[in-house]
């Protein structure tokens, strides 16, 4: 689990980027937000839903540098690596209690089963411009909210851990119904994560690590970074307590960089110690039988890609040659 | 738009994988199907629902030596690179009149946007294992069903193409709601595609090349191949006889490989002329002003990677040298 949760949350669905501002058409307009200096150079494409954007080669360059990158430094984990597609099984969600803690935030497919006759009205309604939805049913998949969620179940089913434990190795489009004008808060972005299965030793151990690596990460990537205990955005009045409880329990440390405008800095890593939950929801267990307690390095690579673009700037060519290097001589 | 229909359509949902078959536990079961052996070898990983599988190291090297292998085939058509996550706007989906066309294959989003007091029925309704999805919500993102969907309501923010058109190069996961156990029709798969926008000289021009391309591609990869003309799977009554117009305008073409146990070929290519459909829907001008017409060449990056594992063994060290040399030297 790894709910990177910045402490400030803009917009909400609020203001929309409209259906404009595509990039070298008319004199550009003075940039007023990170995000309008993006969409000017092309590097975001605007779809006209706040949180869903096309990217441009740039983008996708340092992107793809920084999983790279991530593979490079997490070389030595021997981990086994896994790649599930953006949308997991229902089953598996519910039993997750996500639903519990961030039910604001999931997205849940649905699809038409109709016949003929139940298509020719939805198709009748949809020209007229009334709601047609009302037709659709909740099919057996969600989308991922996190990329180690598809990780737990198909783990259980294979047994006790060796003795070791396990660490997996995750990548995968996130989906957060979480509209905003924030550019590191995008509805669909992609989390790669290291995920570690084992004793509560082997656990706390592997967490120091990653944060470590993650310091030395930032320091290499020569953006200004502060490491920060923090919480998950549990919903409701009841996950205030859940997450004081988080705080206090210190479970949960982000690595936090300057991304946007006027606001604090952006949780870009996050290092997460989920005690037994996983292994109370399946039925994860270690060598000796005991309960196999889990945690996780998760890195927003979205976010990610926007700092190094807020703090080298939006043209390559003025990077540090270091930071180009490190991310594959892009 | 790229749907690739095979004329075999296994499941609608109906046999499950079930829970079980991980790899490595216990003596493997004689493989029954191509599907089994994948999983038996640990290379495609089961979650309980049909379609939506994990996939190893090794699959995702071939994967990703495809896609690699695709640009570089594409490297002279000077395209503009953009990548969309797998979540596209609804009012654009609506607009493309994709639920006229396909309504059993699409997925909306849907969001839970209560209350406390909404939150607490919710989960308790989950808990007594009651059906909870009445609360939820669609919100403005379905799932993408083909690459290049999200391009057209870009472009046309653009105004009139250029003299020579457009080319762009998209990438995406793509969702269609058909359960199957044929491991070529996942729920979720990752589709490659030049898109040309232009004159209808244009777009035929380039559908000829990349069909020729295409064979030269699948000879390369040395697996047998042949070409097809063929239709999208339209739904209903209504729909046959637009599949019997889309064939007789010669309109999809599909490169077809065998994979599947006892079952016709299956589409890994298709090259595809739309005529005025977007610049129907949306106003994409040529140059002139005229409605530009459009077409793609699209990749079903895993059907090709099934394609090769079927074709070359799940070994890849028994695969032919030039294939592996092509594919980046996995």
């Amino acid at each position: 689990m790894d709910i990177a949760s910045d402490s400030l949350d803009v917009g909400g669905g609020g203001a929309s980027l409209g259906q404009g501002s595509p990039s070298g058409h008319a004199a550009p307009p003075v940039a007023r937000t990170f995000l309008d200096s993006l969409i000017d150079a092309g590097i975001l494409i605007p779809t006209g839903v706040d949180g869903i954007y096309g990217r441009s080669r740039v983008y996708e360059a340092i992107a793809e540098g920084m999983d790279a990158l991530i593979t490079e430094i997490g070389a030595d984990q021997q981990a086994e690596m896994m790649r599930f597609p953006p949308t997991t099984p229902r089953n598996d969600f519910e039993d997750s209690e996500y639903l519990k803690s961030f039910p604001q935030l999931a997205g849940i497919v649905h699809s038409f089963c109709g016949n003929d006759h139940e298509h020719f009205r939805l198709v009748a309604r949809l020209e007229r411009g009334e709601d047609w939805t009302d037709q659709l049913r909740p099919t057996r998949v969600v989308l991922t909210p996190a990329a180690c969620y598809p990780v737990y179940p198909v783990l259980a089913r294979r047994g006790p851990l060796p003795p070791e434990g396990r660490v997996v190795d995750v990548f995968s489009y996130c989906f957060r119904h979480e509209p905003s004008i924030e550019p590191t808060r995008m509805q669909m972005f992609r989390m790669r994560e290291y995920v570690r299965l084992g004793t509560p030793e082997q656990i706390l151990a592997f967490r120091q690590m990653w944060i470590e690596r993650g310091q030395k990460l930032a320091d290499d990537l020569e953006v200004p970074h502060t490491l920060d205990l923090a919480n998950d955005p549990f919903f409701g009045r009841g996950g205030k307590l859940v997450a004081d409880n988080q705080r206090d329990l210190k479970l949960k440390f982000e690595l936090l960089i300057p991304v946007n405008d006027g606001a604090p800095p952006t949780a870009c890593m996050s290092f997460n110690y989920h005690v037994d939950h996983f292994s109370t929801v399946w039925p994860l267990r270690t060598a000796d039988g005991e309960k196999a307690h889990t945690g996780c390095a998760a890195f927003g690579i979205d976010r990610l890609t926007l700092a190094l673009l807020r703090n080298h700037g939006l043209d390559l060519s003025g990077w540090p040659r270091g930071v180009r290097a490190l991310l594959g001589g892009i």
